[in-house]
């Protein structure tokens, strides 16, 4: 079993990771994201598809530039469970800037995060980001929501 | 770091607790399905609000009450991520069945869960559900697509 130890620098290191690969989001450095991610990356994103697998860095670049400037990514309650080499993170994530054709997206959404140590380096073989919708009958995405 | 044997056992050990606990969900045990998490459980539902915490058995049961007869679980592309005493799987899951007032959802979702071993048992720490949303401006939770 993990000892107390190994716990905390797994949790040390996986933190660095996270604040690395949020500013890669945040400059919008597609080939660094891509970087963070296992070549078995599997991804539950916003958008549709339900399931998609690791973006070729040309196609993020290419969303990236739909945005003005930095994309913001605020993150708050982060909760990281991480074992030797296996690891899954927990957080509420604000994504806010201006588009090229002026709006203004700002949403929280929950993300998760599943992380395989691979020789040496944690790497990110799962993400998973949502926002809940209203059970009300509209369907709605439940893009307004704050924490 | 784990070895190939203990990573096989873990795999073994997590699709266990997955069977039994999907039989929880589908024959609508709220006692059995919370016994499956952990004290620390947070969710991060289909439904509103962004982040809950382990719901208390009796609520759990009132939900499922609302529904007649068994509630559909069906699960594809499951994929196991185990360490020695960490775990994250991911899945898509097909829910469908009959509510009382007649209606009959079917819907498609994603379905990411995180594990800790928890004196020698395999607990729920995390669950993730979600559908994507369309990003036409309708905002609408995408409840229509199929894997």
């Amino acid at each position: 079993m993990t000892t107390e130890t190994g716990r905390a620098a797994a949790e040390t290191q996986i933190r660095k990771v996270i604040d690395d690969w949020l500013n890669a989001l945040r400059t919008k450095d597609a080939d660094r994201v891509v970087s963070f991610q296992a070549a078995d990356h599997t991804h539950f994103s916003l958008a549709p598809p339900l399931m998609s697998q690791r973006p070729d860095a040309k196609s993020l670049q290419a969303w990236f530039d739909t945005w003005k400037g930095p994309i913001g990514h605020e993150i708050r309650d982060l909760k990281i469970v991480a074992g030797e080499d296996t690891a899954f993170t927990t957080s509420l994530v604000r994504m806010s800037g201006t588009k090229n054709d002026g709006e203004k997206p700002d949403l929280w959404f929950r993300g998760t995060l599943g992380f395989r140590k691979v020789a040496g380096a944690w790497k990110i073989v799962h993400e998973h980001e949502s926002v809940p919708f209203y059970m009300d009958g509209s369907f709605k995405a439940a893009v307004d929501l704050k924490p």
